[in-house]
């Protein structure tokens, strides 16, 4: 299936989401670690929508999200930086999800920077994840563990 | 705010319904009248969105829906028949959701034959209804009324 670009971008417009996660790890230097991950959730029978996603993107996974829904992700830094960021700097969504997306790039240049190694950063990078995803929308699992 | 047309299909392939409502009407010679309509909805946040659908579509409203979330809506049967439909005829949704289009279109086709005036076309639209929408996702509020 291929999907085009702007489908891809309506899409996202409602049902992605751009996200960070700040877990506790004793193997980092402050303590803490910054899990940037974008996200597309969908019900098990709609999975081949997520697969199309991957193939278009070329990278992430396509895991179980909880129950019979499934989500695709993209965790890796660089597939991040180099892949997602810039095709929705290209094509920008329409909804108030862009102003999450553009916190969420703000947080990926931070840890580029290696804000993310220093006690000052983390907190920083906290006050914005804040502020992001604020209620009406469907939190991935691992917010839990934050 | 232009939308362009891929966009929407993403977006509703997201965000959209396509919902057939039988309620009891007296008036009606059947006893029940039919009501297709067409329905997207947005946290208020994003109600610009469903303002912008209303504006490319030349047709609906946008109303609250519950709460803080508000719906763009086409239950008109000509703009229904003359405008929504053929938009998704001629632009494929992607997910199973183009499954409930194609019953929702089943179902208009039907009352423009004028089936929904008796008793055999209102139980033959019901079997079609009670296909459609089924879990996973969030009905309109006045499938209670059904």
């Amino acid at each position: 299936m291929n999907l085009q670009t702007q489908w891809i971008v309506g899409f996202v417009d409602g049902e992605g989401c751009f996200h960070v996660a700040i877990n506790k790890n004793s193997e980092m230097s402050c303590g803490y670690q910054v899990l940037p991950e974008f996200t597309v959730t969908q019900h098990q029978k709609d999975v081949k929508i997520l697969y199309a996603l991957k193939d278009h993107f070329g990278c992430g996974v396509v895991r179980v999200n909880h129950g019979d829904r499934y989500c695709y992700r993209v965790r890796k830094f660089s597939h991040l930086k180099e892949i997602i960021v810039p095709f929705f700097e290209n094509h920008k969504l329409l909804t108030l999800k862009r102003v999450e997306f553009e916190k969420f790039r703000r947080v990926l240049l931070m840890c580029e920077q290696k804000q993310h190694l220093t006690v000052d950063g983390i907190q920083k990078i906290r006050e914005i994840q804040h502020t992001m995803n604020r209620k009406h929308h469907t939190q991935p699992e691992n917010q839990q563990k934050i």
